[in-house]
């Protein structure tokens, strides 16, 4: 799916994220600090780079000449947003206790809670340092420092929550503009900074990519297999984290609303649970949700925007909602 | 030991002091983010606000005028070393599973092991947004940025090395440049660039300062009572942190060279194993250490300083050594 939005975007664009990934490899390369393999191995066993590519398709062409100041700006802030989701989904994998991610063993997994520990801190720090060389003026820092504490801020509102299941939507939306929206945000605004444009331009469709993107994470938490996502189904309800599903199904199923979290103790019982859940057509209703928060967000692109741009936030648009990014 | 210093170094670094005070207070005051009260307490705890007071003193009579850029520079200075500290000590109590810092239960005691690390995090961001504020290039953000860095990278060094205790004075000084010097380093060079003089002025003697410093907190966990640490003696031994006086004291005392460090339970066994090494006169030994650190720090301090300053910097040294701060 990062293809077809990346060939829409412009000729550039494979080439910009190709630059990210080398950029990535050399803050973390061994030498450049003490990180331990394993924080390497998280870093470079990737993702979708999802962050990195709003930020690119956000500066356009403006990004498109690999010598000018707008392509070295913008690689800069996908280096720097992928070290912070890195550091941030290594440390919340040292609270979840989590053996898996992206189908391989996680940091804390592999080296330990301590060692998880100190590389997300150090990966968190490294993403300011490859931020601010050459930044042009602290609007990007700020931007980074913002999200990040909006991260640290999500996780700790889902750790109190835990357990919690008579949660209502708005609540869990605001959890899930701290934890995931705050940092598409960010990746927008530092793409028009990089490519001199107002850093609200699109903001505002970032941050509804970013929250129709974890409502279908939760969805899938629910109703995908181990083999797709890479961990087992119903981890968020072994770690005690009530998301959309459950909170819809819970309106329909009385079992399930009077269902205690702390009881659900092995994978098997999860599973079982999810099942329930998309018995009540609680997955399809989220997905109806993340496809309207999806097109409020399409709704607040500026008018007249180029169609290389127009083109892939569209693309980008519909993978999160088809479940294809 | 605080007042004298600032006492000598100008009239208007208690003022200075205050107004870090102040920042830090509004940085973390209810509203500001979903910080909970026990990261707040971690804050206002304090401690002796060295690393600020480290700044203020290097920047010296520029950041006399309340009104001066200066002023503002070496103010937010204060706060984000203050904050990055205040993180780092959180993380570590967090891996240690400290029950007391200072006398008061932890952040990790009384808030878990999620919020704390989840404030950490959140305290290492504010830093950034905090310094970033009206700063006047790229340096402040890089000097922070590799100093949180290397707190992390010194922390793992620290976890990797735990329980081994044949390790030489070489690799110890090594840890502790990163778990400490660098912080007081990155004092120094922020306190300098606030009032314009070169970064490199006064580092090498920070980093001298916090060598010393960090020899003298490893000789209080050895000798000092709980009433004046705030934890228990012994508490390194329980973590399987071989400082300073251990490897001194093993050099003298074949049963402590034979001693495994995970066969030490509990604080009275740590309490005995704490009067071998002083025993030995290891102590004296490592506080002997940090006075040569602390006097060939004061060697590479630039002739023709100021009176202010170069009084403030004996009484820093002075202080460290004779465990007065």
């Amino acid at each position: 799916m990062v293809a077809p939005i990346a060939a829409a975007a412009g000729a550039h664009v494979a080439a910009v994220l190709a630059e990210v990934e080398a950029g990535l490899r050399t803050t973390v390369a061994p030498g450049s600090g003490a990180l331990p393999d394993a924080g390497r191995a998280s870093l470079a066993a990737g993702g979708k780079r999802l962050r990195p590519l709003l930020a690119i398709v956000v500066a356009g062409s403006a990004a498109a000449d690999p010598a000018s100041p707008a392509r070295a700006a913008v690689v800069r802030a996908g280096i720097a947003l992928e070290l912070t989701h890195t550091a941030s989904l290594i440390h919340d994998d040292v609270l979840d206790a989590s053996p898996l991610r992206r189908g391989r063993p996680t940091t804390f997994a592999s080296d330990g809670r301590a060692a998880a520990t100190c590389v997300g801190d150090a990966l968190f720090a490294a993403a300011f340092t490859v931020l601010v060389d050459g930044a042009d003026g602290p609007g990007p820092v700020r931007i980074l420092a913002e999200a990040s504490r909006a991260l640290a801020q999500g996780e700790l509102v889902q750790r109190g929550d835990a357990w919690q299941t008579d949660l209502d939507e708005q609540r869990y939306l605001a959890r899930c503009e701290l934890k995931t929206s705050a940092l598409f945000d960010a990746a927008a605004r530092l793409g028009a900074l990089a490519a001199g444009e107002d850093p609200d331009r699109f903001a505002a469709f970032a941050r509804a990519l970013g929250l129709a993107f974890q409502l279908f994470d939760d969805v899938l938490d629910v109703v995908a297999p181990a083999e797709q996502t890479g961990k087992p189904r119903g981890s968020d309800i072994l770690d005690g984290t009530a998301t959309l599903p459950l909170l819809y199904a819970r309106e329909r199923d009385p079992e399930l609303a009077k269902l205690d979290l702390r009881t659900v103790k092995n994978h098997a019982a999860a599973a079982e649970v999810c099942d329930r859940i998309a018995a009540t057509g609680a997955t399809e209703r989220t997905e109806q949700r993340a496809r309207e928060i999806v097109q409020e967000g399409l709704a607040t692109l500026p008018e007249g925007l180029d169609d290389a741009r127009a083109g892939a936030f569209e693309l980008m648009a519909r993978g999160v909602v088809d479940r294809r990014l």
